[in-house]
């Protein structure tokens, strides 16, 4: 993709968009018949009830299965750090990236115990960076968002595709439940923004305190971010204008791996705040995309829940986290799985001799 | 304990309820140190990290383990169905249980996944019951509590030591993470009318439409438990007054579960609406035992919450489960064992190279 230009870059995404169908509501009715026959009250397994027909929905069969699991966790730099907006130093992302090739990290933990995978993408670190993750930089970390675009039109083309690439090559080798992760010190400052600008919400109402800043780094950081819009006036109607202005590198990516996941008939499961913002650019770019969606945890980032509530997203675990890097999604992977199980392995009223309903 | 008078298992209650120790607080100094060691910021995975503290708070050691988990699956029937209270008649009691010894209840599919296992104990079933589960009947369900206490004392007492006692048992057998779970049909009411009670809520707050009565059901359910309490005015001050008088066995013994789990410094997750009755019982008669108690999900049953707010238990599953059995609990064991595996797993900021906060 990379030696495309913008007019082939966008071209294509549009044709990526337009390949997104439906979801089988054959194959979601015939699903909800067999959860009807199952030895519980209808629909008393609640949000299990509906994974297991989304599922359906989206590999098109009344006999969903899930083969691996992987969270897909872009990495990339933010040059509004500049403004003084993180708790943590910039060199913290490629310390990271190492921690979580060493799998020392906390999505390597959460991960090993869903049995799931990570693959982790340098998208756009702004420090050299070596080993065993996948090196698919666009930019150097992207420019600071308060004296003009976060990136060209070009680079966050190229960083959607770097997300679609990724998801589809993993799909190609049998994963078939992805989630999204994030890493970039900074990177809930221009998820901020996304979200302020595309639930249309103050941006004082979005803005949390990230990794930890105190007081005064919290005021200084919702002044930098109404400054960014301010001078980057973004077109709210246009995805791609939002993510280029006032994005980041691994948002886009996290956006484009959630629509070639669509495209693709694969669920993916959003993490926190960053990956919601992603989701609301995939959303924007693509709406059919949200069917494809599963909510994670409720972050304790405040601007979250605005952005759940904008997608329909309803988070299903509640765990008062903030850390990213897809760890909230990987808690919710055996959630998923529960689902299938749930369908698959009841007994129904009719096999265990259960009386049904009596009114 | 079948053969002890009313007096004699009181006095052991007393000592039972004695017997039950506050939090190792240096243990959770050491985890806390532990955690804010590991690379994430401080704090920033929640509920993970107080699991973590919790469980060496109640092991007392600042390493904690899970040996074997178990679901306390407890099963009683209740008078009160004569007045129309459930959308299900009441020989589903038994055919469920029979569904449970056979492993195909939700509860055997959400405890396999959890690779925990699950105990089903007849506590007062109206009918008679063979096979795998544990024989403890106190009575043959409980009395109509419209028309007078639902248990005597002694019943109630005795229903509290079969719980008592199969928590018991299964701790010596090396289970160390318990959780609850409730099988009758009818038993909203009654939970719903302790939930009122020990709540100080409206009835009509706290009544929902169980395994899914109708809109002249859920009238008559309100009226019901409204008569209930005005025949019987339980004591609110006296957890075992308001048990015997609107509650259930199974929840008796749940209760019980509850108070020995604590006492042997164990944990136990509570499931959703009866659980939480159960619950509530248990902390009127053992303050300490709140600290034993993990929160799982939020359930539909509208005193839910109110029910979990009154403990100060904020549940870490959003999934509009309405079921029982113990399910959200057993969905809730991979969260508390995720905890652990951040407590071990993890690096930490002087092993990753990780620069710490820089303010």
């Amino acid at each position: 993709m990379k030696n495309l230009t913008e007019d082939q870059l966008y071209a294509q995404l549009q044709v990526l968009v337009n390949s997104i169908s439906d979801l089988d509501e054959e194959a979601m009715t015939q699903i909800q018949v067999r959860l009807d026959s199952l030895t519980k009250p209808q629909g008393s397994l609640g949000q299990l009830e509906h994974l297991a027909k989304q599922l359906g929905g989206i590999q098109r069969t009344a006999q969903p299965q899930i083969l691996k699991k992987t969270v897909l966790l872009m990495a990339g730099d933010h040059g509004v750090v500049a403004e003084g907006v993180s708790a943590f130093p910039q060199e913290v992302t490629p310390q990271m990236v190492y921690n979580i090739i060493n799998g020392g990290a906390a999505i390597n933990v959460l991960a090993r115990l869903a049995q799931a995978d990570v693959v982790c993408t340098d998208v756009g670190v702004a420090f050299p960076l070596e080993g065993n993750c996948l090196h698919k930089r666009v930019a150097d970390g992207t420019r600071n968002m308060t004296k003009g675009p976060a990136m060209t039109r070009l680079e966050a083309l190229q960083a959607l595709f770097v997300g679609a690439e990724v998801a589809q090559e993993k799909i190609q080798e049998g994963y078939n439940l992805l989630a999204t992760g994030d890493l970039g010190i900074g990177n809930t400052t221009p998820s901020s923004a996304i979200v302020a600008l595309l639930t249309d919400s103050p941006v004082k109402s979005v803005v949390g305190r990230g990794t930890g800043i105190d007081d005064e780094g919290l005021i200084r950081k919702r002044q930098v971010i109404e400054k960014a819009i301010a001078v980057n006036r973004p077109d709210v109607t246009d995805g791609l204008d939002v993510l280029r202005k006032v994005g980041g590198l691994e948002i886009a990516a996290i956006a484009g791996s959630i629509i070639q996941a669509a495209a693709s008939h694969v669920p993916v499961v959003i993490d926190g705040f960053i990956s919601t913002a992603g989701a609301l650019i995939a959303a924007k770019l693509a709406p059919k995309s949200l069917d494809y969606m599963i909510p994670s945890h409720g972050s304790v980032e405040i601007g979250h829940r605005k952005a759940l509530a904008a997608l329909q997203l309803d988070p299903v675990l509640n765990l008062n986290m903030r850390l990213g890097e897809g760890t909230g999604a990987a808690l919710t992977f055996q959630l998923v799985e529960a689902a299938l199980h749930i369908l698959y392995e009841m007994a129904t009223f009719g096999d265990a001799g259960v009386s049904e309903k009596s009114n």
